[in-house]
């Protein structure tokens, strides 16, 4: 079954018969089509019959695709022209990051049109990731390892924490990689505390920690890692608090494989550090899924009690956040295979002084 | 009357009583609070009676505001909790940007709800820049001007588009903006005929044109130029399109001042190109609004027949696009003052060859 196909099955699953795909990334996941409308409307109408249909506007390029496109002009109702193309007497799947400025003029012009959330049927596809998307996913890691292992021998006191993201967005170009998948985040001693922490001008001190959230993006790929090492020397209340993220790190991802709650690979990795007395410090969800975007749909938290399946690639990074002292979070992505999972990034986890 | 209280005028000339605000863009510009929620729900809801709501998921860290704030854990139905604060009765009026993932349920949780598109109240009022705002922009394209010269001198024959935009990239950092305001587009020969293209690993040749489409963001404001130029020499029609080009641009911004059509502009700088016979080949809008994103509502268009107004900032970037043969591009960003117009880039227009 093509991707098409499958996104079909999950609509039907839903009593759906068509649905409006808006996501750039899905369409071209979907139909290997790559347009960047920026504010202009581009949508693939997908509908139960295999009667697709594309909305474009002129200014840009489409390739020769098996489905009819529809073509529309800066100043035209191209609403108007999608509503001909829909059977208002059933509901509308709608994509979930279609914005007000499509939805609501859509459901203005026809009183009888029932607009349904249904980005779940493409994401539950986009979930699975097959072997060409696996190799992708292996091959982004596989730089950001290589970057972090370069940082980690560039980085020096004195150094500021902007400075060092600019030299690894830099090593991400060197090294063949389409740019970042999000915003290097480095954070220097007690600025790790932040898990929400923004790259700035503070200067690295001897005997502080470094921590590194860091991805690149490669053939549409992302890769998204991270990692905490010290400066010098590392105290004792760090390497405590290092063991126990690294224990959970680890003890996460050996539980990982088919058919398991995903709820529940939060709750080994929340146990480990809980009964370390550091609960209340670990204050976000264990991981998060990723592919053509860092956050796709689904994550691993006390919310998710789906099921593991085979081609699953999800982040696992537990972390400890002393307000006003330190910071610590470890972060891979896996990919669940068929009795386990294999780690994509390689860099050890050991305590590392630069 | 500060930016809410305009933002609330707005909604009354539309008869509306309240809007949900949900770009965090706009919510910044409103209220100073820089919140990047990433794929959760963050808004600001705004009621005539001036009682606005945050609401925003603990996760993130909120300044003190003069409101109140609705908090949230993941999991929790925040979209419940909204409505509870919404008049029901009265149209409820929604940003532009706002996804069917909160739409949709928002819609779906009370039928008495009737959604309304009022992203224009709030960008009405962003249109119209303030004395802070405007210095903000001249830094912004003062650097834009740095950078641009640089990359000049810079450019040599076997250097691959992507290595060029590395470069302009680096400045930026370099001069002290917080990064690029959109993809660096470097556009060496006949790649520039096509206004949508993405920088690539295309060597630059002796003899080839160099069309550069860049800008920067510095204390959240944007800047975005165009240069086009000539590695070792000029063809005549090269020259001669040029010309036409600059004509265009220069011609525009000589009648800017408040109160003409906006697409009276896009037509002034149209009719040079199609009088010299391009007119098929200038296939673009004439400019767009700009100010705390690269593209902001509003464009200088035909279709557009709003009045300029002092203090709005967009972009005067005519093209000709010769399909297999070459492109050109000039593009400055300008301010509507009280009598004309200030062009904010200072580059040289006249034929450059490096």
């Amino acid at each position: 079954m093509n991707r098409i196909e499958r996104v079909i099955k999950e609509l039907m699953q839903n009593d759906l018969t068509q649905m409006i795909v808006s996501e750039t990334i899905a369409i071209r996941y979907l139909t290997g089509v790559s347009v960047y409308p920026g504010e202009r409307l581009f949508a693939l109408l997908l509908r139960e019959d295999g009667n697709h249909v594309f909305f474009c506007n002129r200014l840009f390029f489409m390739p020769e695709v098996p489905y009819e496109i529809v073509w529309y002009n800066d100043g035209e109702d191209v609403i108007s022209e999608m509503v001909k193309y829909l059977d208002v007497s059933k509901p509308v799947g709608i994509d979930k990051e279609w914005p007000a400025k499509f939805l609501i003029p859509l459901i203005e012009s026809n009183s009888k049109i029932t607009a349904k959330l249904a980005g779940d049927c493409v994401d539950n596809v986009r979930a699975i990731k097959d072997e060409e998307e696996i190799e992708k996913m292996r091959i982004a890691s596989r730089i950001n390892d290589e970057v972090i292992m370069n940082a980690m021998n560039y980085i020096k006191t004195g150094m500021t924490e902007k400075e060092v993201a600019a030299f690894v967005d830099a090593e991400y170009l060197r090294l063949g990689a389409d740019g970042n998948s999000f915003g290097t985040d480095v954070s220097f001693g007690d600025d790790a505390a932040d898990p929400h922490h923004m790259t700035g001008d503070r200067v690295l001190k001897d005997n502080e920690l470094v921590l590194i959230d860091m991805g690149c993006i490669k053939d549409g790929y992302c890769s998204d890692m991270t990692r905490t090492f010290f400066n010098g020397s590392v105290s004792d209340e760090e390497k405590h608090v290092y063991n126990i993220v690294r224990q959970a790190n680890e003890y996460a991802e050996s539980i990982i494989k088919p058919g398991i709650r995903l709820s529940d690979i939060d709750k080994a990795a929340r146990k480990i550090i809980s009964d370390a007395g550091y609960g209340e410090y670990f204050t976000h969800r264990l991981g998060h899924f990723i592919g053509q975007t860092v956050h796709e749909k689904g994550d691993v938290s006390s919310f998710n009690d789906n099921l593991t399946k085979e081609g699953m690639i999800f982040s696992i990074e537990p972390g400890i956040y002393l307000p006003g002292k330190l910071g610590v979070r470890i972060e891979d992505l896996v990919l669940v295979t068929a009795d386990g999972c294999e780690v994509l990034n390689k860099v050890s986890k050991d305590i590392r002084i630069i």
